[in-house]
């Protein structure tokens, strides 16, 4: 049983003490944060003995002047104050206080001491305490953004538990620029009571939540968290980014939050033994928890890769057999599909060469022959997305030589390219879902991040590169393959 | 020497053989990227018997008709029509020829055949001839885009091989979004007379090209190739993308472009020997390009890190220790500095932590003495360009809450962080000027493709990732220990 965190994350009433109308202070933004995320300001109390108001709110002079008892605190006031907050936490029966304020043991041995004084005052009055020194804590689904960076998530169900505030509110910062949908979001701070294992074992029972993230420095207490995962991923994928790969990494995670870091292949093989999916970068494990919330996994190691252009087919296919992949065999049916719509020198064989054919229905065909295949456990489609886009500025750019072209022309011709698009990605997903086999895109062409984004459209998963694609395949299904293993020995 | 390609990329007047009307045939797209790319039309002549005008320019029938003799001719046209063409364009002495069109060896014998054919008339009147089945030729500093796809490139000095059009063409997409200067660019299509090594040498003696670009399937003549290429890095940086890299990938350019690809730890040797910088993906090969033409080369492998926050701090260690670099040892000056302008507690250590800090006196100020520093070879600054922005938007949003912020004094606001941010870059440039030594940002904030580029403008680097930052600092030093080693025993 996991300890009952959900107050944390979805409480009815909140304080802040330490609130502040000053503007380049924590109780500041986190205010500001917390109104414009738009939790509801009625169910929000700000706490501050000098201020009547704070930023429109009326303010309280402490905890015990409240006219409800809040069953989550926040405190952003500084190191030497929070312990006399925290009793009075204790003897109002708030059992949930997230401590953002910092100067603790990431300081030195003073630092420390007030951290253990905050540890113990927590443990004997039952206190669930997130922190000290962290960013703080957010949950899309209930508007709460009780953080220190402004942000706004897509509603989703991945949460994500941080060692590292910055490395935090950057990930959900790029989220929010890709789209990526997120629920509940952590940055465990100093971890004096609450370890990043007690949030992912929460998140693990959380019906609210389908993918867990991690961002990790070092472990107290590696056992549990080795045992805690174990019962998680035979349902759930758990994603972890494990910085201090190497002794200087190490040295410095030390230096930063104190944590003794620990050898690295130790951390590898663990990871591998309760089916944890390891991630070198953050961009990597964004792309993994699109990929994981959007696609079925894959079942087995054949992939079927249909291209625009052959160049891009040769990096694809380096990329599937680097990652581990295999290229799959074409059968019969796959081949008078191709045979039916490509020129008779076409590849016969995986990739698939499309030789820069423009013709929707070409492309529609073979990806449905391809996922329909039953020596195809993958398909990756590179180019199909934009080959309309080239065409058709080329035909735009002719137009606009020979007479003006009104600007209504121009936005119905990119309407219509953007219906093709999705047209094209449309049949994707009903593939994925009628087959359960993940079919991925490659885009190369004139995309940017946002109409990539606004493509993907929450469903579907477009990588810039083919590498990343076979790399993302891989990994989910080795995971795959560790929850087979769990469901036959488990 | 190398081969006499000047006119290829800098033709007085070309001819479009096989020029069109019709929106969806390449005879059409390249006239139109051609004017559309600000190629002046008085030089340019459409030939096609049965047009009179094509895309508003007169039209001829033959190349005997043109009024001028044009020095480039480019071929648009069936593939059993080209021979009779270029046998033409010998009788008329014209040296440098463009084929475009396709279906020769890459489809089959028949098509083999007619290559050799190609070839021999080519040889026999001293034709340099590109191609056939070839995406075409660039050359940004001209105006000139004789391609498949309509671009406009800011004008720089990388010059560019491609053995695939589809992968030469999305890398000059993106270079075109990154805001990459480009000068040439070619598309060596099946090579049947002109080689990717012909090409190499030619911007290995351009005056006009400081760093080489090639994508690579596969080589004929491998010994000429790495002779060319050992005779031009003691001057110039080349950066290959060399495909084919696994088994199946081979396979995979076999059946492309019809060449041998060959085992690739003799491929990987062969380059490190003649000192060429080896990349494993386009968005590597684009970030080397920029790096190489806007930093000094680091002449030693201790890296400085300065960073706002730990977390990213710890993920950079682990980045440059795992590149092969070393963390720099931070000497007394620099440890004064950062006394000075950090609270005490500090880290004391590579990486420096800012610990959130938001003056902009004192990332400057740290910046500079880490440059400044005799222990440092390079510096890579994390957060600084984003600590601002953060900030910042949290002012913003608190304001909005309290008093309706005007359009006015939000643009304000933006126009101020934005001179914040380039009055940093302009400073790191000075620095990177004056000290001769590389500078690298890592940004990790709300930072979109665009903002990157116009904040970049083309004079420093900022990565997404600190290991993409450590990767090409990593890459930058071993090619300058090449060129050490060939200027002491050559």
């Amino acid at each position: 049983m996991s300890k009952d965190l959900d107050k944390i994350f979805k409480p009815k009433h909140l304080a802040l003490v330490g609130a502040s109308n000053v503007p380049a202070k924590w109780g500041s933004f986190l205010l500001v944060n917390i109104l414009a995320g738009g939790f509801p300001s009625e169910r929000v109390f700000p706490v501050n003995p000098k201020e009547e108001k704070v930023h429109g709110l009326p303010c309280y002079p402490d905890l015990r002047s409240l006219p409800v008892k809040p069953d989550l605190v926040i405190i952003a006031t500084p190191a030497a104050t929070v312990p006399g907050i925290l009793e009075t936490c204790g003897e109002l029966g708030i059992r949930h206080v997230v401590v953002i304020s910092s100067n603790f043991s990431e300081v030195g041995e003073e630092g420390a001491r007030l951290e253990r004084e905050l540890a113990n005052i927590a443990l004997r009055n039952g206190i669930h305490l997130v922190g000290p020194n962290t960013m703080g804590v957010v949950n899309a689904q209930v508007n709460l953004y009780a953080v220190g960076a402004p942000m706004q998530l897509r509603p989703g169900r991945i949460s994500f538990v941080s060692q590292s505030g910055n490395v935090g509110a950057n990930m959900l910062g790029w989220a929010m620029n890709q789209g990526i949908g997120f629920g509940k979001f952590v940055g465990s701070g100093n971890e004096a009571v609450l370890h990043s294992e007690d949030f992912i074992e929460y998140f693990g029972e959380d019906p609210e939540t389908d993918l867990i993230l991690a961002y990790l420095e070092g472990l107290d207490d590696g056992r549990r968290f080795l045992e805690v995962v174990n019962r998680i991923t035979p349902r759930k994928p758990l994603v972890v980014l494990k910085s201090g790969r190497t002794e200087e990494g190490s040295r410095a995670a030390m230096s930063h939050t104190g944590s003794l870091a620990g050898a690295d292949e130790i951390y590898s093989a663990a990871f591998t033994q309760v089916g944890a999916v390891r991630v070198d970068t953050s961009q990597e494990m964004l792309d993994l928890a699109k990929a994981f919330t959007r696609l079925p996994l894959p079942r087995g190691e054949r992939v079927g890769i249909m291209t625009l252009g052959g160049g891009w087919g040769v990096l694809a296919t380096d990329a599937v057999a680097q990652s581990g992949l295999k290229l799959a065999r074409l059968d019969e049916e796959v081949m008078r599909v191709c045979d039916e719509h490509l020129p008779p020198f076409w590849s016969r064989g995986n990739p698939v060469d499309l030789v820069g054919n423009i013709y929707i229905e070409t492309h529609l065909a073979i990806m449905e022959a391809l996922v329909r295949s039953p020596e195809v456990d993958a398909v990756v489609v590179l180019g199909s997305l934009g080959t309309g886009t080239m065409i058709g500025l080329n035909i735009l750019v002719s137009q606009n030589l020979i007479f003006q072209m009104s600007e209504d022309s121009m936005k119905a011709f990119f309407a219509d390219l953007r219906g093709r698009n999705e047209k094209f990605l449309q049949k994707a997903v009903e593939l994925m879902r009628e087959h359960d086999k993940p079919i991925v895109f490659v885009e190369m062409q004139f995309i940017g991040e946002e109409y990539l984004r606004d493509l993907e459209a929450g469903r579907t998963v477009i990588f810039t590169s083919p590498e990343k694609a076979a790399n993302i395949l891989a990994k989910m299904l080795r995971y795959r393959k560790h929850q087979e293993r769990t469901l036959t020995t488990g």
